[in-house]
């Protein structure tokens, strides 16, 4: 299940902001500004713009991954400034998820995660998933989303969940 | 993991829900507002205002666990008002929640599921639980918490994830 959540699960939501962003620079088109307006709008003045949210779950996921993998972490420099830009960032990502397969995760859920910033202290692989990344991944997607909606881009819930794998 | 995630990990965030209500009410009664005005705020028009965010929010948690083991659904009117009837709700979720435990997943990964409103379809527990219940359960919340934040309650990350499981 590890490997359907942070890469199977991660990869279809990203795949899903790349087309929300895209209907975020559709409604600016239609009404007259310039998209940057909305990549540098934010929910609250100190609080990340939409760049700067999209860039923090790119690094989620890509953590998340290696993390959980063992493997080393790519580094990106956080220098995207337009869409394009900001569309390549999350395609590097997705890119880097599918090099991952099931069994990079074999020894995922006690596997002991530390990151730079704990000072030394770790947690288990689940713990990380469950309590860290996974909730830092949605919240910094849900931001994304409402500064988009909150200055009036007409998304809703589909364009939230993606696809859903219904069976008849 | 199912138990883990439905249940450990939506109640802790939950009781993070029920505390960051409480820094929205002393931040109302600081700058001499009612807490209604929170309650009924929302981040666009056709968007669900806070109440409304914490009622799906614990509808979601509460069918989450129902539909993957298998059990009735208790039902909720929707009637909340109040900070204290909001409070209320995510108990009274909270305490169903601790009715469940991790024996009740056993089959729960390959169950079928369906919802009255997918007219027939279904899909597996853990599509349900990975790409429906999850997404939603933070879409929500994070909603919720951003509702606050934009009208400058001062919450900040570590109230969204709350006590962290670090070992030295």
């Amino acid at each position: 299940m590890i490997y359907q959540t942070a890469i199977l699960q991660f990869s279809k939501m990203l795949k899903n902001l790349l087309a929300i962003l895209d209907k975020g620079a559709k409604s600016a088109e239609d009404r007259k500004f310039d998209v940057g307006v909305l990549l540098q709008s934010r929910l609250a003045p100190d609080q990340f713009n939409l760049i700067r949210q999209v860039q923090v779950l790119c690094d989620t996921a890509k953590v998340c991954a290696a993390a959980l993998a063992n493997k080393e972490i790519p580094s990106h420099p956080d220098t995207e400034q337009t869409l394009p830009e900001l569309k390549q960032r999350i395609e590097t990502v997705l890119s880097y998820l599918s090099t991952f397969s099931a069994a990079d995760f074999a020894n995922a859920q006690e596997r002991r995660i530390a990151r730079p910033r704990w000072e030394g202290k770790h947690m288990s692989g689940e713990e990380f998933l469950l309590q860290h990344a996974l909730p830092n991944f949605y919240f910094h997607f849900t931001v994304a989303y409402e500064i988009l909606r909150h200055n009036g881009v007409s998304i809703g819930k589909k364009d939230y969940l993606g696809e859903l794998p219904y069976q008849k």
